[in-house]
């Protein structure tokens, strides 16, 4: 469930376009004003914003906003505005630049959208970067974290509710042999968490938990800082309970000494018309605190002001 | 080019769904009449008269068909009538129940349509098996045609004209030098040709041959019946010259003691109508014969006409 308030009436988007270049005017922008608008519309409204926007002032929005805002702010109005599937081509060829240890972000994005949205994402990296998703992901990994990675960036999952329990079972002591023989990047176990529907993935890990008394998760933690297994955990986590993945990296974001604006601003962004909701009871159950408070203590100023907007009040 | 004719004036689509009915009607079905409807309507065309045939008569065209035609003409009327992406999951799924032999038709399927049809294919795929075209060629593969053959049928290959002539020479390299050390199933090898665009690939290969004095598939033929080097080359020359992998799978369905149908078939059920007079020139320049002519002599009866008519006659 989302966590954005669009009001019940609202403005046109004329209307909309026009209060926006009026907070554009004069010096300095007037960043309540823009909070006000953007932040309670959907991506479809946006997106007709944008386009009005463009017509009337002859400027694409994001780059009078680029040329106004600046810092955290700035980009965590920039992602918010994007059309969600550019916003995630443009997140994940920004983490294919980074170290190593962003490479899991193209992960993120290719387990927890659905195989459409995910199909989106790569048309809108054609139409951006005149290359593949898939092709830039090979490209900058390699080993195991490429072996693992490119077929989740590149298979188009099947998405119904169909599960075959013989199969299921079968998976599941595949999945064990493997990881008893510690053997984690074998094909197998590979083909298995890359392939497989999200619905026939979680029966065979409920199998796997039932059968062998262990969360398959807990039983790839042999090696809590090998870099493969993180993904591996990560990707099985996007894949079936993807709240509790959002949860955990907005929670490392927000406990480190210094906030990571980076990972805050994506997760808020990215998640607040999905199922930020969810991911909010799962941070307030997991920390004792609400995730709107733990954002207030982190943050401040506009930035501040944005991500609350956007992930909205406490409902409990 | 495609070379089936559509004549100039064509009967309504509830018209042909009435003579097709005919065709079926009484003892043995009139296969000449259902050769000169379906043979000389295009996809758009088909599969309006299967949806018309369908609520005229409650009763799918296909099946109508399954049930008055047999043997290889029947396989010939169906595939064709049946929508191309349609048709490339069926085989698809057909091909994967196979033995390993047949493990490369899911390769030219993805490595000769566009990168928006073989999408298609694999929506298609999801509707009809509730199950994923990646997951079963995963499932029923192992190994370095596994290894190959997955992430060719995944990737969604970025199509524009753009070259990056560094990056082709800096590969072209690579190629080679993983070619030199036999490594044929190196990742980079690998990754090189599952994910660039076929411009880009094309360009690669070109500078490999300037550079290196031959052409790659020549380098690749150290052992020539190795199955997953068969494979490699296969889908480079699906993927830069298909007409020259059609003719050859033409040559070789016809040179064997007893036709090669099920592939015969398939080529001009699938290509008919996208680059069949390319292949045809290309196989009278290869054979000395025209590919009509081979096909005339190899076939007979109402499966012959069906070829006959889909392929047309010699143009030059």
């Amino acid at each position: 469930m989302a966590t954005i308030k669009v009001p019940p009436s609202v403005p046109s988007p004329a209307e909309d376009a026009e209060q926006l270049q009026k907070a554009f005017a004069g010096w300095g922008a007037n960043e309540g004003l823009i909070i006000s608008i953007l932040a309670h519309r959907n991506a479809a409204q946006r997106k007709v914003i944008r386009r009005m926007y463009a017509e009337r002032y002859g400027e694409d929005l994001l780059k009078a906003l680029d040329k106004e805002l600046s810092g955290d702010f700035e980009r965590s109005v920039l992602l918010w505005t994007l059309d969600p599937a550019e916003r995630d081509a443009f997140l994940s060829n920004e983490a294919t630049k980074k170290s190593t240890s962003s490479s899991w972000l193209p992960m993120e994005i290719a387990c927890t959208r659905s195989s459409m949205e995910l199909f989106m994402v790569k048309q809108a990296y054609h139409a951006r970067y005149k290359k593949s998703l898939e092709e830039d992901v090979a490209y900058h990994t390699a080993g195991d974290i490429r072996k693992l990675l490119v077929p989740l960036v590149s298979t188009f999952r099947y998405e119904g509710p169909e599960v075959n329990m013989t199969l299921a079972r079968f998976e599941a002591k595949i999945l064990h042999e493997k990881i008893q023989e510690k053997a984690y990047n074998h094909d197998e176990l590979i083909r298995i968490v890359t392939t497989r529907s999200k619905a026939q993935l979680t029966a065979t890990l409920i199998h796997y938990n039932k059968e062998f008394g262990n969360a398959i998760n807990k039983d790839l933690k042999a090696d809590p800082n090998d870099e493969f297994l993180k993904l591996l955990r990560s990707a099985i986590k996007c894949l079936t309970c993807p709240e509790k993945h959002f949860e955990k990296v907005l929670r490392l974001a927000m406990n480190k000494l210094g906030t990571d604006e980076w990972a805050l601003t994506r997760v808020v962004t990215t998640r607040a018309e999905v199922d930020m909701q969810q991911i909010k009871e799962q941070y307030h159950k997991r920390n004792g605190v609400s995730l709107d408070r733990a954002i207030a203590n982190e943050t401040s100023g506009d930035y501040k002001k944005m991500l609350l907007a956007l992930v909205g009040p406490e409902d409990a």
